[in-house]
């Protein structure tokens, strides 16, 4: 079997870059954006509108008597999406070692036996660490006042967490579903990402 | 300034032999009940005493009009071990490197920015390793049936969560309070170990 790690991750706490990390010390395969590059390909939806669905979960509509609101139909490509998602996720983890950042695949993949590890870090460490990373697709942090990125990086949060927890029922962060979760606010995602390789280097 | 690693831990889930292990890779100081024993020496109080006193929160007495009753007596003693434990503690990280484990030290310590370890598992893995650990002082497991051991092991750690949050104000075992979160239901502790070590020798 496969091994599998799973990275949820708090937005600026460094997951991405501690998934990175780890793939390319242990050679597993990476997935992150490349599963929305794959259902974009998939469903012929925009990338980032597909981001957009990913990571969000859906609007429910409410049954208006006078007729169907717009947002009535989004429900339908948000399911394929997410059904596309899914799918793909399975796929991957088929292939070969990989580690998969976000998008519930620890809860996809229970059946697998992931390793399954959180990366969170306090909310200076996170303002800081979007600053210094200005290019990345959600946000142009420089743009914002400290205030502003503060909110802005707790609003995607948030996001994250409603998702996580319609689509899975449990709590977001809980440390009842990992098996590790790494504070980055001291020591960077990086060098835990060398420590964590270990596990795998060394036992399984 | 000596390295300090504190390690919170539920009850059953092998927090101190991961504490231990940590602390003989490392060549750290290693405090657990060596804390207990020299409060016990301090205050001349039995160190079954101290032990009871040092991990609950205090019993506060209700003014009762008709007298002061058994239980206003016992705070007293109960602040002087808490009081004796503080220093101890202090003591023990001006000394050398240590490792700490429980007692709320990672509060008490906080401006000496240890490294803050939380071990924890899940109820099953719990129950298992309180039955094969029999000798254990709290309790010998193997007369208790599973629920009655499962709802000890509860009571204990509801014990230390009260506990902590008493002393501290924050909710013992919330994430956002450690550095490293282990959880050692799929992994022992002394693999943990020599993993959290290497983050010791190969960095601070």
């Amino acid at each position: 079997m496969n091994k599998i790690i799973t990275i949820g991750r708090e937005f600026g706490s460094g997951g991405r870059e501690l998934g990175r990390k780890l793939s390319e010390i242990l050679k597993f395969a990476y997935y992150d954006r490349e599963i929305i590059s794959e259902i974009s390909k998939r469903t012929s939806l925009s990338e980032k509108y597909i981001q957009n669905i990913a990571e969000h979960k859906p609007v429910i509509p409410f049954p208006i008597h006078t007729g169907r609101t717009f947002w009535a139909v989004v429900p339908d490509f948000g399911q394929s999406v997410q059904s596309e998602q899914h799918n793909i996720i399975r796929e991957v983890s088929e292939k070969s070692d990989c580690v998969i950042v976000g998008r519930g695949a620890d809860y996809i993949l229970k059946e697998l036996n992931p390793f399954r590890i959180f990366v969170y870090s306090d909310d200076d460490s996170k303002i800081k660490r979007c600053r210094e990373n200005q290019s990345h697709d959600y946000e142009k942090g420089s743009e914002l006042s400290e205030k502003e990125l503060a909110k802005r990086i707790s609003q995607i949060n948030k996001s994250r967490a409603d998702y996580y927890e319609f689509y899975t029922g449990l709590k977001w962060g809980d440390k009842a579903n990992y098996d590790l979760c790494v504070n980055t606010t001291k020591i960077n995602p990086e060098k835990f990402a060398e420590i964590i390789a270990e596990i795998f280097l060394s036992k399984c």
